[in-house]
């Protein structure tokens, strides 16, 4: 029943992180004493100070939400956080384990034994179990299952039979069905021999004989309209249903446009095999944006940010692989000139302005069209429209800062042709750029590939190499040959 | 009652939108004909068959729920957007304004009279009509307030006093109360004297005669619960509120967590003066998470990716501006050691490696922390462990991926105290990295600034220039001066 108990907002959550860390750092000094001094006496004191401090730490958790308690799961290093994870009330474990991030599900999961982590997984739902199923440790997986019965068992199995972006693996399985024959008064008594009705109910599914979906009655229907009305006449009829293959993001989408809060999840017999709620999908929307954002840095996954040294090396490793041989390609690009250069070394000196600013705004550009390309809104019409238009930017930010950098350096340098050079070699980088801009994210697509993961490295490749080409091939050809 | 709209599956929208171009375009055939041909049969021809297409579109888009048809509209370039504009029932104007972007609604606002401007908002509800507000005319205003109620024209300007980023700019006005001394079945009935509930009504608000909020009842509850009970002996007294001063962002990770769907917004004496809602807070949370990812690439806002190209000039701007400085600076470090370069001009080509796997690294650590920040996970007792460990990392990554651009570099160039020159400062580049990592998002943290916005400029700008000094400054004291 968590809609009573007490929820802390940021600042107060903040707070009793402090006081944790306070409790666990007074503790520790406790024990740390206890070492030095080994004395009967003084080890009584201490024993009694330790016991107080326990005591506070464990009113404290056991007051917090399990949502909360994963925050400071979180936010603690490891050490700490299996100190607390030890004293929280073993009921809450698998409610925790759900709310944390993988990273640090893996560290927790690790601390607990097999009993344990039974018992921890047991009170969870079907749909909950299959979400934490792939991070258990694969020798309790078979008592586990036989501990399940037949309905539970199927269930998992439906949920961990769809791929993760697939609303077979967000859906949970608590329906509220009912027929629609039956009046509203004959539905409210119904309802009320529930204890409770699932989270994130706002509308019972109405099914026939055959479990087909014929509608949905929205509670606030059910509340509105006079109870002797039947099912029938009032329900809904054309509902949004998602099918368990449907793409999560998709759903996600749908669920954002058209404010959901729960729809039904039904096969190709139109048949209703479990339900998508809002939480669900909020939690996919944040994961979703996460992902990009540290997809776009390189990194491969979530980092715990207490994880080893080792772990995130690992995690970064690739992407540093990648770079380093792009970086070595583009450096190639400028051995090309080292015969101009050493003509004028001035050249070495301007040459990474021009690829520095080419990857910024190409990276603008790829910015713009990954997030219309994510919400499907470019056509292949409106890809030319596109381009041109970003054509359009680059020409005139290029001419514009170009013309800047080719005075500063015309007079810095006393060399207007060396100038020249410069504003043009911006012009051209920046049109590569969003040529590159445009055209890598799209070629991805039609490779079939995510454009928000890797476009930006084969960007700054092209703006790096094109940018010393371009510059450098420029300079060559107008200061030594004419 | 959107409810029985019918909704599209992402696919089926594609389809949809494919549609609508098609008939745009033919449309577009058939007058360009009738230009060209003018003759008086012909004429009624063509006036027939752009009758045909004008009905099929307008069955079209008649079908559509108003966040499709926003969803079309941001998709289409400006000209073809406002046909279909002016094809949208002057009914469902205002709710099509308030799902579309603010750089699309710019450009369908100025496409309007007063009068359809007038005709679109005065359905809305204060809270939405707050929203829109600033992106109307000024010219409508007086006569917009002029034909609000006393309460409607007081809840707009409550909503207008709050900043965009607090809880009163998002909440809305439409609460359902009641109060606690009677029993669920006087609800029940009072409920079905509503001809509808509002929308997102997961929990009736509980008021004393001073109206303050003394609990909430959830509908669930209402309907599991015996109907002589009295509603304060079933609420929850332990609820969930918000004030409107609150941070909106705050609020959105409470939804988030605590798996809210609406929860009360009240003043400091406790009394209720509107709600918050889910679908709001996940429009927040997109919201937030796209800007964060336009701010790190430099934009300063959302386009309208079919604005035009001087919009787009001016977005990007500021961004390339200060790039173009810190390019600049970097470009200076170079020049530093032209004498070094002019000696070993290999120097030139394999600078830019540091710098660019400098630049990398440091953008990994950057993402991390930032997002740790946004989440208050980093005390200040957790930054020293941070720094710390991404210093490891970087020392480790540095030697891995130094050492072998090291090798590289000394069998290329026969130069084995080069291919150390080029080692040692990867390593001592990548420790850069990660101190400037971390240390610029906590500084613009102390500063009061949002660590997300411009982060990484200053790093790059201390990861190029530093890139630099470090390879060249080295070079020049291990091979020139020994």
């Amino acid at each position: 029943m968590s809609e009573v108990e007490t929820r802390k907002t940021q600042s107060s959550l903040q707070d009793q992180l402090a006081q944790i860390h306070d409790l666990l750092e007074r503790q520790r000094q406790a024990e740390e004493l206890l070492r030095r001094h080994g004395g009967e006496h003084t080890q009584r004191a201490e024993n009694l100070m330790q016991r107080q401090n326990r005591a506070e730490l464990q009113k404290c958790l056991d007051g917090l939400h399990p949502a909360d308690i994963a925050y400071i799961l979180e936010a603690l290093p490891l050490d700490e956080r299996l100190i607390i994870w030890q004293r929280v009330k073993a009921d809450r474990d698998g409610d925790i384990l759900l709310e944390v991030s993988d990273a640090v599900r893996e560290t927790l999961i690790a601390d607990m034994d097999q009993g344990e982590i039974l018992a921890a997984v047991e009170p969870l739902d079907a749909d909950e179990l299959a979400d934490l199923l792939e991070d258990l440790p694969p020798e309790v997986l078979p008592e586990l299952m036989a501990s399940l019965d037949a309905q539970q068992r199927e269930q998992v199995q439906a949920a961990l039979s769809y791929g993760e972006d697939q609303v077979g693996a967000l859906m949970d399985f608590e329906m509220v069905t009912i027929r629609e024959d039956v009046t509203l008064e004959v539905v409210l008594r119904y309802l009320r021999r529930f204890r409770e009705l699932p989270e994130q109910t706002d509308k019972l599914f109405v099914l026939n004989q055959d479990n087909v979906l014929t509608g949905v009655l929205p509670l606030k229907w059910l509340l509105v309209n006079s109870p002797d009305k039947a099912v029938g006449a009032v329900m809904a009829r054309d509902v949004d249903t998602f099918q368990p293959t449907d793409d999560a993001d998709d759903a996600a989408q749908a669920f954002e446009r058209y404010d959901l809060i729960s729809a039904p999840v039904v096969d190709a017999e139109g048949r209703l095999i479990g339900r998508l709620t809002i939480d669900v999908m909020v939690d996919r929307i944040r994961e979703e944006s996460e992902s990009e954002a540290l997809g776009r840095a390189g990194l491969r996954q979530e980092e715990d940010i207490f994880s080893s040294v080792w772990a995130s090396v690992r995690n970064r490793w690739a992407w540093l692989a990648i770079n380093l041989c792009t970086a070595f390609l583009a450096s190639r690009v400028i051995g090309l000139f080292q015969g101009s250069i050493e003509k004028l070394v001035v050249l070495a000196t301007l040459m990474p302005i021009v690829a520095s600013i080419g990857g910024s705004s190409g990276n603008q550009t790829i910015i713009k069209i990954v997030r219309a390309i994510a919400t499907d809104q470019v056509g292949t019409s409106a890809i030319w429209r596109l381009w041109r238009k970003e054509l359009g930017v680059a020409f005139f930010n290029g001419l514009i800062w170009g013309g800047v950098i080719g005075v500063v350096v015309a007079l810095m340098y006393h060399d207007i042709p060396l100038g020249a050079v410069m504003t043009v070699a911006m012009v051209l980088e920046q049109m590569l750029a969003a040529l590159m801009g445009v055209g890598i994210p799209m070629l991805m697509l039609r490779l079939g590939r995510d454009p928000a993961m890797g476009s930006n490295i084969f960007l700054v490749f092209m703006t790096d190499s094109g940018g010393f080409f371009i510059f450098l091939g420029l300079a060559s050809l107008v200061l030594f040959h004419h």
